[in-house]
């Protein structure tokens, strides 16, 4: 990774640190789960280290891979789920952080939007914190693929749903979590604080309508 | 704004900041939405500069319109609802604060609400926390205004509602938030507080009893 | 009150602050509601000033009062609620200190169990949290009065449920708030948590049955 | 215990006062309630003594026990509960760490999945944070006893369980609260954030779903 500098491997895992901190607190990052990342330059990026604990990463938790998921100047083994970072920097040459969390609505909202194969919200003003959207009278869906240990076939998905080309800007995995993305760290963080207050927005509603998606 | 002294604006910043503090680490004001202003004489009121994160405001986060919502002595741009803010100063010469949230409560209740476009509140001992009710066994009603990304329509509602005599303390706004007052800063969050305590507790019976408004 | 030494009034002050912090912080003191007092001796209590913020109160905040309600000492207002503090102290001769306080779930279950007259606790370990229950398998009953400006007219409920010989440990008010006590400060906040917590479950398993009480 | 060394007791007495800690402020030990022990060696264990408030333990707050249950070399009465912890390790030989604890979603789960006998999780991705699991699509199933203030009824249910044959990693009681362990503290900790999650989605889903179990 000659043409990165450890300046900025330094600043970003800062920011993937403080990330994890913040997100920790809120309980969106339950038993070990979640991983974080940031584009390093158009080859590289730095994400959390296998199985430590998500919400107090230090420095040393974060490594640097190749945009094919490759441990790069390091032995040591990248998140499980690396894979659905590194596509989203490949497929979107403008992003700069990646999160995925694990937070009780995004578990309960996958699973019950599952059969549906997706999220579809409309009329919030809280859509305009969504990059690109500048007014509640949009339509923003998240899409909900199925669970899988075999990171290959979500690749495979997420190709489908962009080569079919629909917008995305985060999407669920079935009785697991959401991956969302943006710009750079403070932007990623907003779209995710966003999607949350959506997703338990939703929920509250069909507790309240009872009516099923 | 020859009229106003630096002081009182750095005092009004301040307040606004510490209410920004306070109501942000409750999870008030998600993802750089929300308001706030203060009064500072009968032509100019000091309100939130657009797009800060209002759970962290410093004093150069807040800046002075007059009545009009027109910036005074600075090229800021003021909150995009500051219209909603002024608004409120002129047609209530008693109001010295004003605040707009959009906590997931609000949010939540604006959109359950809005067909009936009014939340109707009654038998609540905490009703009496608004100024002028002394009794549980009163009405309090908080309309509900369709969502729009022209103030100007938000305007009018207010002025036709007021207009038609009928008591104002807050109101909602359909999948946005709300907006409340008082004659002071501190009145005004006690306000907020009382409201959003009603409205969860609205939504809660709503959930219990299984009965839609 | 000659009787009753400065050091003893002192001591229960700072255990009446030291509740309301605690008490406020858990959200259950919203928009200056609640009171909170101790028993000073055979003929007097110390209790919360009308008004004051109760999650933020000093020594300045409480006042001596006798049996009847009356100040003692001084020309501050009691609460307004005295007159129900003062009954438990008269009729409960163990009674040391006195809790009212007002969170959601209390103010919810007031509203749900109120055309009932009772909510009645059976089945839950927690049970054995308040003074005198040693077993799950038991019935603890809580009744709900109906809300009142005048406390006269609680005192006469609250006399009408004792002079049945119906055990009472704590006590409802329509749309309002809980009243319980303890022989002293820390058996009555272990009697408000263990109530806190049987009220959340039981309208959690409201929630999840369907069923209304 | 002439066995254990001193500052072995001492440093799981460390890690039992952190997690009494932890779990305190997560609300999950209300009112005294809880326990939680570890193992010292092949016939010892460190437990929390009877009473003391779990949410702010000290060194002296825990006691060494012998796998019977009795103490040793004190006076002090250890928890009621102690019988079931003592059995953990003697019928897991691998265990170091047993937690018992309170939280209203445990309490509201078991009521509800009482009648059943058992919650059954499938298709979480937590799932694969119970040692042994690796992957959502497996069946994780958590028995639920009767409740009983005869610990030897319990004990008798947690055997039958095992004698049968089936996995257990945890069990409920019915109105009362959780037991599960793990290799260590961090693992039983693991387990217990994991089961916590779980049974709020379980029981979240329900409530969207109006479908009891």
């Amino acid at each position: 990774m000659s043409s990165t500098d450890s300046a900025t491997l330094q600043h970003c895992a800062r920011q993937i640190a403080d990330a994890g901190r913040a997100l920790g607190a809120l309980g969106w990052t339950p038993a070990t789960s979640s991983n974080f990342s940031m584009r390093l330059d158009a080859e590289h990026a730095a994400v959390t280290i296998s199985g430590r604990d998500k919400g107090n990463l230090g420095i040393d938790d974060i490594m640097v891979v190749d945009l094919a998921g490759r441990a790069v100047g390091t032995s040591a083994r990248p998140s499980a789920e690396t894979a659905l970072h590194t596509q989203i920097y490949r497929r979107f040459p403008q992003a700069g952080a990646v999160l995925h969390t694990h937070s009780r609505a995004q578990s309960v909202a996958s699973r019950l939007f599952a059969p549906r194969g997706v999220v579809r919200f409309e009329h919030w003003e809280l859509q305009k914190a969504i990059a690109g959207y500048t007014t509640h009278d949009s339509v923003l869906e998240v899409p909900v693929f199925a669970n899988t240990q075999d990171m290959s076939e979500l690749v495979r998905d997420v190709d489908a749903w962009l080569d079919a080309g629909k917008a995305l800007h985060a999407y669920l995995i079935d009785g697991h979590g959401i991956y969302t993305w943006g710009r750079d760290m403070p932007e990623a963080r907003r779209h995710l604080e966003a999607l949350q207050f959506l997703l338990e927005c939703e929920l509250d509603l069909i507790k309240l309508r009872g009516q099923q998606p």
